[in-house]
């Protein structure tokens, strides 16, 4: 019997989603819960995979056990089994040729900034702290630049592994949450490092460090050298996968 | 020169504000910070104690340092020695004779509860889970018995060291936020646990377990073992003192 199972985890203390030989990673210890109730050897397959440090409030993961589970007990019983930061949030039974991957319409991901002067103890874990004044309206301008279909070679991480560059994001923008100013962008898939690059690259957008329409620029120029840094891993949430 | 410094921290892994021989509290890491930036040793003094793994928002801590810091100096300085849970707010000059406990006016505590069914891996260092559905208007109407001045014998810790328990609570309320219920109380000083254990009592009272109106009848009894449970360190934060 196959399920869809809904995943939230804190990432932080993790080596991202998929199965590492070097420390625990969430892949890792779902399928340790799952062989308990299995009581056999479990693999599971994900919409994609998280980096190391990226949260997620919605990951998808598939898993075949033999035991016809209610979906409700197999959540239940789950849920006692992992640690504290993943949870899961959903499950349901799905046809026996669903792949999470390939089923996958789109992805959306959130990017949240802590903007205040001084740290903040409660955001440190899901948020990058940015003091510097950002101006949200350039942000946001800059933001609209990657709406359609690119070339997304400038904000591709050295070691992605994707055959094309070409991605397609439906959504691409910034709102206010208080002293937090939070991303959203949805694509039909990613490549490494894109959200986090363009987030780098938004973010000296917002300092004035260089213009909301450089951005295009930056697409059409295809180098990865041109682009922002990195923003780090913290502020980043796979917040949901649609089918 | 003498300082009022507010001070934010997640709580979850210090055994609370006050210096302890057996571990980290935030006294410890705030009074070290000093210690580093006076080249002696620096005792502070704050507006209460915070139990283990009990959260500040707002705490207020006052120092008095040799050398004339501009506040915003020794903010910037404060938050460059002390770890990232802990973090420096506010920071203003004040009279030699400022004493953080006496001078305050009334304390402010919110008590968050995740009240989904599933745990939730992002709210669990600063939210009580409580999966079963709770009434909130009954708790509401609960919560309206503390407000005035009474004897809270009832939900005072064994070990509370205060010598009277007569206090005069001033704001006592739920709010929704989301999937959470938010339970904010005013009062002009508080005993020891007493939050935790109104919170405990409260969430028996949204779960029908015991009536609304049992609230007054447990005042008058001042009988701690008749009260509810206490409400775990995780979802309680000081937020506010006033003066």
């Amino acid at each position: 019997m196959r399920f869809k199972l809904t995943v939230e985890y804190d990432g932080t203390d993790y080596l991202g989603w998929q199965l590492q030989p070097q420390g625990p990673t969430v892949q890792g210890v779902l399928e340790a819960a799952l062989a308990r109730l299995a009581g056999e050897p479990v693999r599971v397959t994900a919409s994609g995979r998280t980096d190391a440090g990226v949260h997620a409030a919605g990951q998808v993961v598939a898993v075949t056990l033999r035991r016809a589970w209610t979906p409700d007990r197999l959540q239940r019983a789950l849920n006692a089994l992992t640690p504290r930061d993943v949870s899961i949030t959903g499950a349901e039974t799905v046809s026996d040729d669903f792949d999470p991957r390939r089923a996958a319409r789109s992805r959306v991901y959130e990017y949240r900034i802590w903007n205040g002067r001084w740290p903040s103890p409660f955001w440190r874990r899901y948020a990058w702290h940015v003091s510097r004044a950002l101006d949200l309206d350039a942000m946001q301008a800059g933001a609209q630049c990657f709406v359609g279909e690119h070339d997304f070679s400038a904000f591709r991480a050295a070691g992605c592994d994707a055959e094309h560059p070409v991605r397609r994001v439906l959504r691409s923008e910034w709102r206010r949450d208080g002293p937090q100013l939070v991303y959203t962008i949805e694509a039909t898939a990613f490549l490494r490092h894109m959200v986090r690059n363009i987030v780098g690259t938004l973010v000296e957008v917002g300092t004035g460090a260089r213009s909301a329409g450089g951005c295009a620029e930056l697409l059409a120029a295809r180098d990865r050298t041109l682009a922002g840094p990195t923003a780090p891993a913290c502020g980043l949430c796979l917040t949901r996968v649609t089918y």
